[in-house]
């Protein structure tokens, strides 16, 4: 694989990510007659199936990283490059806008939108940590020995991720910053965006300190 | 495996898959006391787990295509013959209505019908190709080297396809034909047909595109 | 294994099956708030999982029929004897009233009921010959080949069936008749229960015959 | 795997496994608009997710019993000493406890309150003892020969245990004791948590007793 064949599968996969979160979100909260459950469990669904899917078929070509903090920590591990890494995070930015916009396209809204939906406080970032925390641990803990289900593990956790975290676990850097452009359900206003994005990442680096004390054979007993 | 066999199963389970789609929608619409999300999610789940067990059932017999944009694009491919595919996408095209007949059979309703469900317009298309391009995506990226997930991948891609795409993901020709022989909740008025199947082929075709270029050894780096 | 261990697992994973369609029948009922589709939903999620998890647990040692027509089949397949095929399909029978038994206990219910929920007419005796073709169909098409996925096949085909079909798919002759015993939700009045079974067996007939078509290597081309 | 591993993967795992059980319950019952099986179908969907994930990530470290009947059951099948089993289930108990308050904080309520939720009669002790003794039949019967099944058995067994059983399947000894720690949708009334770890016991015993006989060579035939 050259490096312009990885970033395509990062575009495509994450725009298709994206496409799939917003896209959900406005068919569910526009069929659900008002109950708002129903309306995130269509969210739901559709992106836990989305990331099996998507990590299946781009896993063999890029990783199917599709979140800048799966990327940070790989990067953190050694398996990128500084150059690979800016590469992966600036393709998902991007890629994410665009799969936004393509949401926008399908369901015949403006194109690009500014979201209104302020998500604060402390519970929305200690969500946002235990997130990201969660996804990490996710991937970490099947990544090595049992890579052929971390398609599985990624969408199951994600399906329970936007039922268990009071943010609706967005856990994911590119994503939040994508879902600031629309203002339907699964925005999120720019100013919120930030301690979002710190808050991730804190909880990407405290999964990856755990799989480094649980794999580490030199604990004393 | 003779022709003969290859086309019982296309025809069984092109079959078996109209009649859930169709099925689902009925159900779902009686049951669901007007709350469309409700009906919509009936419909999903009964599509999403029939397409995984008539892959994993008539994968072996007959490549499990049930979908003309699939038999094309392996057509192209150089995997089947002229008169094989033709053969195979006039077999799911028959199949498919007799899958709506059964349908309407179930539920005691009008064995052949017109759809009065008006889809069309810029959003709708742009869903069609979309949809198209993500199931061709899930299939010739796991055909080859994780065969044993194509049924999950189909699944799971129309799981989310009929919630994030703004068509609800028909995504298949012969489908889309059949489906405006329903005037219940999955259908299509026929003038609204072509538009559909058109999506449908530039999206698959884009797909096959991708897959060349992501498997090309020699992109420059 | 003995014939009593087989009979113990067929007793315990027919008894588990229908607590859980029964009873997930009557928590769904009681919880969703006159919206029958979301009731149903439980009552289909429950009973394709606990599925799963049955034929997993008890494949090994029984075979896991839990189903008349199924042991029927597998005795026209010369897989069983007479006596082994009458002696599963009485432990089904008497397990599936005790499942239900045991369904009305953990609700608090008369542990005895008797249905008076009709289900009769020509869908739903179509769609009950459709269910059991297509359960066997799932089962036919796994067990030889893909044995590992004949627990994810019937989980799925359940989960489809009881939104496709008219009847919600009983597809199984011991569950018919015990589901008699139950005046809650799954129930079915017990003058409907005959025609059920005939069209099941049907059904799994036309299923037996198919797989002897497509399997068959003198069929002329 | 040192012991302090063990118990690190215990703690994180069964920490997360209430935070979802908890949260998600929150979640639904504030989002459902008062329709409680759609409340459930949140809570079910997140916890049966989870599950897996957690198993599939722990499972190679700790055994991911997150469990005290579980850990209960490989005691006494001499897979664990008794300070091994005494060290988990106090763990368990630790983390359950924290995963609830982990909840409480995420969706801003007070950290540590008291349930209300009265919880008790013949129904539900029944109901808990079926449970378990199925979540151990999930666990007993997949883990000695398709070891690779077992998040899937038990993410599938809880996801029907919560609308089958009358008191949607605690099953877990710690998470009943956690639960108590909560006024929210999951919680349960410190008076009616003995008799549910009582019933729990039982049915993990009965389930172990039965693969006793159902994988002794020596029963007659």
């Amino acid at each position: 694989m050259t490096m312009k064949q990885k970033l395509l599968a990062e575009f495509v996969g994450t725009l298709m990510l994206l496409a799939t979160v917003v896209g959900s979100g406005i068919m569910g909260e526009t069929l659900a007659a008002g109950n708002t459950a129903v309306a995130l469990w269509g969210n739901t669904a559709a992106t836990g199936a989305i990331l099996v899917v998507l990590i299946l078929v781009f896993g063999p070509f890029s990783g199917a990283h599709f979140n800048p903090a799966v990327t940070l920590v790989f990067f953190a591990k050694g398996q990128l490059t500084r150059l690979e890494a800016a590469s992966y995070v600036l393709t998902q930015v991007i890629a994410a806008i665009a799969g936004v916009v393509l949401a926008h396209a399908m369901f015949d809204q403006t194109l690009v939108q500014t979201s209104l939906n302020g998500r604060t406080g402390t519970g929305q970032w200690i969500s946002e940590g235990v997130a990201t925390f969660g996804l990490l641990a996710a991937i970490l803990g099947t990544v090595r020995y049992k890579v052929e289900a971390v398609p599985y593990a990624v969408g199951l956790f994600i399906t329970a991720g936007y039922w268990f975290t009071a943010s609706t676990s967005f856990a994911n850097p590119a994503v939040t910053i994508a879902r600031s452009f629309t203002n339907t359900f699964s925005g999120i206003a720019p100013a919120d965006v930030m301690p979002f994005i710190a808050a991730q990442i804190v909880g990407a680096f405290v999964a990856l300190f755990l799989f480094k004390v649980l794999e580490n054979n030199k604990v004393d007993t």
